[in-house]
Parts: structure tokens; sequence; C-alpha cells
């Protein structure tokens, strides 16, 4: 994949926890639950269709204010990558104004660890400055800890 | 699917061919050129990548202007549905203003033919009206018509 530095923002991060593992939190709501927003936010409420199309649903509770987020996968590949985005909800319902597309890749680093990447693309410059203001790198890295940090208490 | 009239367009018809012909024709660039776009107008070039992602590229001749249309596919159900739209180059790159995601259905009419509907969804009602204004049953319909005659004389 090809990024293009203008619109898209990325990570990568080895995480001491197999892929299979963290595949299993990431598609399952209530793992979602322990990880998926940096804390003391919340995760109040998640739902997963896994399936391209299928719905990838959640709620926050961020300082008391409800955020419903709604969207579908876009592709699923087992253990390896998964693809969401805010653009469409199910049955292909185009958004109005879809803020991002998020790819999230699994690979083994040899030693019992996966190297995780991050990426979130964007329609415009301005979406991915927007994204970076909004705290993208230390967001998704706490989520990256949190999650590492879960992974490993199961 | 839950159709929405404030930003879908759909219309349904019965052709005199199988399934899997139209469908053969709908993901083959060389046949894609027979019937693609209402004549006399040209399809001059056709690149399909036929997998959740993968491209499906199309290049019209309207009138001596060159009008380049890149999406990708987002849904392949073999013989039975395609959806592709404009909202993504490969890679899951986010268009910056994406016009409409179309969904194919195809259906057994139990009588040797094929129950036909094409779907066009938009993000605004705005996009909805003008793609009805550029005529999108009669071209979308006589594109229909045109996919029936060539997959008979296939």
């Amino acid at each position: 994949m090809k990024l293009d530095p203008e619109t898209d923002l990325t990570f990568t991060r080895t995480l001491q926890a197999p892929r299979p593992l963290l595949w299993e939190c990431w598609t399952t709501p209530k793992h979602i639950r322990n990880f998926f927003v940096p804390r003391p936010h919340e995760v109040t409420d998640c739902e997963i269709d896994l399936r391209v199309g299928g719905r990838f649903n959640t709620t926050f509770n961020v300082e008391g204010n409800k955020v419903v987020n709604e969207g579908v996968w876009l592709e699923i590949i087992e253990n390896k990558r998964l693809v969401f985005t805010d653009a469409y909800g199910e049955g292909w319902k185009p958004a109005a104004d879809p803020f991002m597309t998020a790819i999230i890749d699994f690979k083994d680093d040899g030693k019992g660890g996966t190297i995780y990447t991050a990426t979130a693309r964007h329609r415009s410059s301005a979406a991915r400055q927007s994204h970076e203001d909004m705290g993208f790198l230390g967001g998704w890295g706490t989520v990256a800890t949190q999650l590492e940090e879960y992974a490993r208490s199961l």
C-alpha cells in the first residue's frame, strides 16, 4: 500500500502478544470495551457484524458526552488485516461527510509478538491535519498500549 | 437492503439472459466495452481487479472528451451481486469528493432470465438529484438494454 503523507497518518509498534489474540480483541465487542478508547473515556456499546459491509458501531462516553460512531468493515483478512470506515452505514449507504478509513495490519515479529500498524486515511489534507491535531498519534498509541496490556491479561 | 428515496436511485428490469452470462459481461474488460455506456459514447479503456478493494477503472470517450472513472469493488458475490464506488482508489485511498456507490443485483426469474436491479446510492439528496438530472434512468436503462443484447449475442 502506497501511503500519501498529505492525507494519511500511520504508526507502527511491536506489541508483545500474538496476532490471533490481538485479532480476537479487535473483533469481539466484549474485548473492544477494554482497550478501544484512551482511558478514562469508555466504550459503552459496541456492535460488530464481522463481514465485508457489516456494521462496526461503537458508542463512547467522553466526559459525560455520548459519542456514537457508525461504520462498516471494508476488508477482513483473518489475523492479518482489518479495514473499516465511517464512510458507509450498513447496506452501503454512503455517509454524508465521512471522516476516515482505518487500516489495522498485524504481522508476526518472529519472536511471538506482533508488528502492529495503524493507518488512518483521509479525504483531504485538512481532515488529516484535524485528526493529527485531535491527537491521533497519542490517542492511537495509548489504544495500542491498552490493547497490549489487555491481550496479555487474557 | 433498505433504500432511502432521498438519496438513492434504483430500477429493476428482467433481462433475457442467464445470471452467469450477465456476470461475465460485468466483470470482463473486453465485454464491458460492448455495453457499459450508452452508444454512441464509447468505453476506450477498462481495468478490473475483481477482488474487494481491487480497481474498477473505466475511460469513456464522450463526444471527443476523455472521461476517466476510477474506483474499487466493495462487494463481490459471484453471479449475484456487485458493489463498486468512486469513493476509493486502490489501497483504500478515500476520494476527495465521491459521487456514488453502485449496487448491481442479479436474481433468477425462474424462466432462464435475470431480474436485474441497478441501484445508485449517494451521499446527499443534491447528489441524487444531480444524477437523476444527468439521466440516470434513461442512461442505466440503455446500458441494461445494451447488456441484454450483447449477452445474447455471445
